[in-house]
């Protein structure tokens, strides 16, 4: 393990090169989360798609379970359980537009993470850097156990956990626990656990904060620094059940699946399961004795128990539901845990928004009208009053105050944004596929993927260490 | 399939470049064996182990179920359920001597396999070509089912099925089904099915050939080309054995393996087995109620059923024995079949040497002698007369004939040799291993190494192409 534990000191050096001036010495925070796991013996994957562009470059590093799809370079990090998916980067000659100006992708653009660690985390890609198109970069950062990286260059960072970076720019950041950020360009700032702020330049920005006492009860750390609280509690009682679809290759699911819909061969099905035409359920998805309705959406670390979605229901990444019924068309936001109970359920109407982020567990049973927008932290129906609002209402307000969020600019927009980015990210994931080529999407698209294991040196100095290992599709 | 066949095309174009001016059209075996083969899903595994050094790189290739150790470049080839071996690759700065001349590696030795075919064949190292011992060369080639390719350079060669080419340098060279070669350096020759040939220049020539209507009942081809006759038959009727083996990652297996020995993850084990200290057993090695003594060796495509070894037996690639007794420290060569039944079994004494390619098939009881050589065709006791001598008597010749074989030069230093290289065998596989580090063989160091999965593309032009890939250990 000796070049592991060089790789681990590499590394928190060069994070610190950037995060000590803002007062954070990530190494307690990697030494513990380190402690105990298995780096000497875990495997990990990359697919082989026809569909996408392969390209993987692995170098110096500890990549123990993960995953890669796409174009991917990995240099001198530690990258555990996390999914590093490209299949959303742009190919070469493709026209981007940031604000004012277009430009055209010279080459292929490729995901890179150097000196970085990645734990249990999700990257996702869409980058939004308009510096180079081409790269898609993650360099001297930490990210903390289930953190989401969507679209979002980091240079020097520390994402908490269940943190989401969303379709944004980070250099020298600093972003708490169970935090959602969308916006923008940021540089030299210290984001609070539990602010789910989202904004857009002169357009809009929407801003709500947690109470610390609250937030506390899901994500905490105890004095070994290890993670505690009702998520973690979630996860663990379920993350035993991962362990036999990592063990084989079986190439049958415990459920049928139309020709059209897709189910990871690392997803989790239990129970009795109804998966719908153009459905995709990701790796790490865990599905149990839930009905997913025609063009449902179940990405990557989102569980879906005990529950039943009409159509074109999208689960961000890590999304949580349990006895939860959910109407037409409804977005489940990033990191969401929806928790009923069987006399408490959560129901939530057609056409409506779930902001990344939000909590609703219910002490009552929980009803969210159809084009409803709902945030923050909700465990009866009266809590409604101040975290939700219809659509309709919410787009005729300009700046305003409701409970602990504040919203300025534009709410239409914000809201019409958000419905076009969930018809996208439907039809991305092949919801609205109807036979014809060109509306494929990922669910028809992963069809034909193959999956490669790559394992670690199992002793000696290199002991924990992969390999330099390169791919290509020339 | 389209690049797949366009592959097949490349292969067979280069191969009768060398071969059809020898009256061989390779493309009748090539598409013949093809036909059917799973291609288009199988996937191949490479080992990363921390006493070899590693690299690999893939190009342009079909490699369906193949195995890969060491240092292996395979360009525009198609390699089918085969084992290329590089755990015996000289490393740079070794001394070779060829002859008179001694000189030293500038760089590690590699396996390189450019524009051929390999069909379930065994590709070991220990090559003897003087002019690059740097680079161990298979190009041109076209090798049938359980060919072995033992430190054989092959350039523009076709191998019959269980032909073994060993310890030579080939050069537009036809080997028949069954040949045993061990000859230095050949060109432009044609050789009989069922020639068991060594001859070592101004030292001595072993020269035994089957009776073709005998081989005829063990391999034949059938009208599609299909190999037919017993080996096959005994074959296929254990072939389905290996499928669980390698559908799993099991780290566990169905018998009590001593720390110092070594079974292979992807080696068979069936029913009552009894595995001694030091034992190597390699991957696709089938062993079934038998008991392998101290330092025993199954090698690579050896089948061991209802047998007993005393120690240190070795059983050289693709070696079958049924109900078989062998004393201590016999050999039992490339391909040797010793079959007999419950009531007649085939007992061989200790330090005995079982010829490559020889057919023990028992009608009656046989017994061996201690200390003896046989070789040929043999099914019953009195065949012993005229194919087998004892080691002390056969030392004593020079030049003579004995049934249908002929020996010329020193019989003393041809068995000299042959027992030297048994010994060399068992100290290179760790049968003398006495826990001295410096004792170590493969069945010791082989216990850190991981095996990595790759697997082609499964739709499209591509499918059952490899992407390119390159691994190596900087």
């Amino acid at each position: 393990m000796k070049r592991v534990r060089k790789l681990i000191k590499h590394i928190i050096s060069r994070v610190n090169v950037n995060l000590l001036p803002m007062g954070l010495d990530v190494e307690q925070a990697l030494n513990s989360t380190l402690l105990g796991n298995k780096m000497a013996t875990d495997y990990a994957y990359y697919a082989l798609s026809i569909d996408h562009p392969i390209y993987f470059r692995f170098r110096e590093s500890n990549l123990g379970g993960s995953y890669f799809l796409g174009k991917c370079d990995v240099d001198r990090s530690i990258i555990i359980r996390s999914d590093i998916r490209g299949d959303e980067l742009k190919a070469a000659g493709t026209e981007v537009t940031f604000g004012k100006v277009t430009t055209e992708l010279y080459r292929d653009e490729i995901i890179q993470v150097v000196n970085s660690f990645l734990y249990k985390t999700l990257v996702h890609n869409h980058s939004r850097n308009p510096e180079s198109p081409e790269l898609f970069r993650i360099q001297n950062t930490v990210s903390m156990h289930y953190a989401n990286i969507h679209g979002t260059t980091l240079e020097g960072a520390y994402l908490g956990a269940f943190a989401t970076a969303d379709l944004s720019v980070m250099h020298n950041c600093i972003v708490g626990d169970y935090s959602y950020i969308q916006a923008g360009d940021l540089s030299k700032i210290c984001i609070d656990s539990g602010r789910i702020w989202i904004k857009v330049e002169n357009k809009y920005e929407f801003d709500y904060r947690y109470p610390q006492a609250i937030l506390e009860k899901y994500i905490s750390w105890d004095q070994e620094g290890e993670l505690t609280g009702l998520f973690a509690d979630f996860l663990k009682g379920r993350r035993s059940d991962f362990l036999p679809v990592y063990d084989s290759l079986a190439e049958t699911f415990p459920v049928w699946v139309p020709d059209n819909a897709f189910v990871s061969r690392y997803a989790v099905i239990k129970g009795d399961c109804v998966i719908g035409e153009n459905c995709l359920v990701a790796q790490r998805a865990y599905i149990e004795n839930s009905e997913l309705g025609k063009g449902s959406n179940a990405q990557e670390n989102s569980f879906i128990v005990d529950s039943r979605f009409a159509g074109f229901v999208v689960v961000a990444h890590g999304g949580k539901l349990v006895f939860s019924n959910i109407g037409e068309k409804v977005f489940i936001g990033f990191n969401s845990f929806l928790h009923g109970t069987e006399e408490n359920q959560v129901n939530v109407g057609s056409g409506s928004i779930v902001m990344p982020h939000t909590i609703i567990h219910a002490s009552e049973p929980i009803d969210i009208p159809e084009k409803t927008i709902v945030w923050g932290y909700i465990t009866k129906q009266s809590d409604l009053i101040n975290q939700s609002m219809s659509l309709a209402d919410f787009s005729k307000e300009k700046d305003f105050n409701i409970g602990r969020m504040s919203f300025s600019g534009d709410a239409a927009a914000f809201i019409r944004d958000f419905q076009n980015r969930v018809e996208h990210i439907l039809v991305d994931n092949g919801a609205r596929y109807d036979g014809k080529q060109e509306r494929r999407g990922h669910a028809q698209k992963t069809q034909y993927v193959s999956y490669n294991l790559f394992q670690p040196y199992l002793g000696g100095d290199k002991q924990g260490m992969f390999p330099t290992i390169v791919v290509d599709d020339s």
